[in-house]
């Protein structure tokens, strides 16, 4: 089966060729972000629970490219699935839905990109199973070009906000490596440089995976954007000093009022640039609204080993004998954040109506 | 020249037998805090030029200590200068104390140890260099003993003002470690421990040193003291979840207003603190107040190199290309302290009446 690219039309718009993922009808492909920056390594999948793995280790990350993988990894179970009916290959099929849904437990647009094909299968009752397959791979390189159509619109419209020069602070990766390309909060940042904005990019580099350090850096390195690498605990005094314009991020889940799941540390960048009148702009695309979550509070938040933060990349740091706590990511109120930027509009508060106008 | 050891007295008292350094009386011992908690080495100085390397390479660190090796350092200098006559013996002396004042900019406690033996040295105008020296030694083993015996000061009222249960949270090392022994913040958990209270310490791992999950996390290990470590990012959310009922950390330098100098992050705790109501304690000895200073604005804050934010222990993390900014120290205003604890007292606002009262 012949399939657009949806990288193409990427490269001849948003002007950035990173990706974190490829596809060719029947091997997906990963950059294994673990590795990033100093080794690039395309690791090769054609197996759904070697998929659903890949995510729980964290071979890709961040919220939209896990969604988009995760439907890729459904394709693959589909494929190898032996069934002599529809029934039988639901059942499957559905079983390993289950499983690749609690791959990771925060971010949503796994739930969703999940349901997206759960739809396919749904509505196709008693087809055969090798035409349905056919139709989630269409519906899994849609959602692909969706995902990159959703950060160029997020681009042109959130760069709208940020100031035309100075300090732009982010946290973690919400660029190009976190979705399906150019990026959410990094998208923001690459269409305002693109508009002729003088922008220097502050990158927390977000311990303990350093995602920052390691994946922002290279991806605006890549595309020649300035950037400054900090500690995340300088983010705050840099704002006092007055060297931060505004603070863009992505978000793993946004709740039914606007309270948004990110990468931990989001909630005291967030509360910090409150304390310095800086504002704080959410982008994510709507796949990341979560309209049945009512507010923060009932979001999981995923812990991850206390290894994590003992040390780095296997190499201990703490004495034998410590404990850590090793919450991967927090909840910022809603009464922290400017605007919710998404690909269908500008979120302002309050946020409530705001978030069921925009799914309506 | 037989001395009383101040460290006796500190394990008789306090309970816990960490110390950063050791004196004979010819060489001093310094435990190398670059390489805990995986290894302890002790290094030996015999030169006062050797020991201001030591200072600015953070072979020792925190305030107090470095200003009680920066005493030893002197008086290892004075041991090594021959001179025929007072006059000589004040010049060499007085050149090599220049350049231990610049050892590292930040901390006023060097500055303060210099001037004391400064004024031991100008009080005994042409008596012999030799006499002078033995004289030096003896206000150095002093400034030692002071410091140890403000550190249990500051415990005994400080601990006062901490939950009877609970998580405190602290940034970097304000230890045994930074200080004579038993510490300014770690001195304060260290009797409320004493005193029943059922402390849990959050230690922030404080990058890009991680003095924090070096430093701190061995030493509250060493002494029994329950510890989680946190990345620097964590402490807002924990604080927001009502899991930390208090703050201590130690101080650089305060200026004569309440402004507080200290490791980079602790402006944000302070911030995060104020924002959920917790309240924020900052604990230091009387030579870490600076009234010559008006407010923080007027503080040098140290900026070392990119290289120690671009990687972890050494190994680069960032791709290459990338710059990063390495503020050391940050400025907490002091309308964000609760309260500054010193050996005289516990002083709360306003600071500057309670600072030049303190110090008169």
């Amino acid at each position: 089966m012949k399939m657009n690219n949806p990288v193409d039309r990427l490269q001849k718009e948003g002007g950035s060729s990173v990706v974190p993922l490829e596809w060719d009808g029947t091997t997906l492909r990963l950059i294994d972000q673990r590795l990033l920056p100093h080794e690039e390594i395309w690791l090769e999948y054609r197996s759904g629970r070697e998929v659903a793995s890949a995510i729980t280790d964290m071979v890709v990350r961040g919220a939209p490219a896990i969604g988009i993988t995760a439907a890729f990894g459904l394709v693959l179970e589909a494929k190898e699935i032996t069934a002599k009916d529809y029934e039988e290959f639901c059942e499957k099929w559905y079983s390993f839905a289950d499983l690749m849904v609690r791959a990771r437990p925060t971010a949503v647009n796994l739930r969703w990109a999940v349901n997206r094909l759960g739809r396919v299968v749904d509505s196709h009752q008693n087809d055969d199973p090798l035409f349905i397959t056919d139709l989630l791979e269409k519906e899994a390189i849609l959602i692909w070009q969706e995902d990159i159509d959703a950060n160029l619109a997020m681009g042109r419209l959130g760069q709208e906000l940020l100031p035309d020069e100075g300090g732009v602070l982010t946290h973690c990766n919400a660029g190009a490596l976190a979705t399906g390309g150019y990026g959410t909060a990094l998208g923001v940042i690459r269409a305002a440089v693109s508009q002729g904005k003088r922008i220097k990019v502050f990158a927390d580099e977000t311990r303990p995976w350093l995602q920052g350090a390691r994946l922002t850096a290279w991806e605006l390195v890549r595309d020649g954007i300035p950037v400054a690498l900090l500690v995340d605990s300088a983010a705050g005094f840099l704002m006092r000093r007055g060297e931060i314009g505004a603070v863009v991020v992505g978000a793993d889940r946004i709740a039914a009022n606007g309270d948004v799941a990110n990468k931990i540390g989001t909630y005291s960048v967030a509360e910090l640039a409150q304390a310095n009148g800086i504002p704080f702009y959410v982008a994510a695309p709507v796949s990341t609204l979560d309209p049945d979550t009512p507010s923060g509070d009932q979001i999981p938040i995923e812990e991850r080993p206390e290894e994590e933060v003992l040390g780095f990349r296997g190499s201990m740091v703490a004495p034998a004998g410590v404990a850590a706590r090793n919450l991967v990511f927090d909840i910022t109120p809603h009464h922290l954040v400017t605007a919710i930027i998404t690909e269908k509009g500008v979120l302002k508060p309050p946020y409530g109506p705001a978030i069921s106008g925009c799914l309506a």
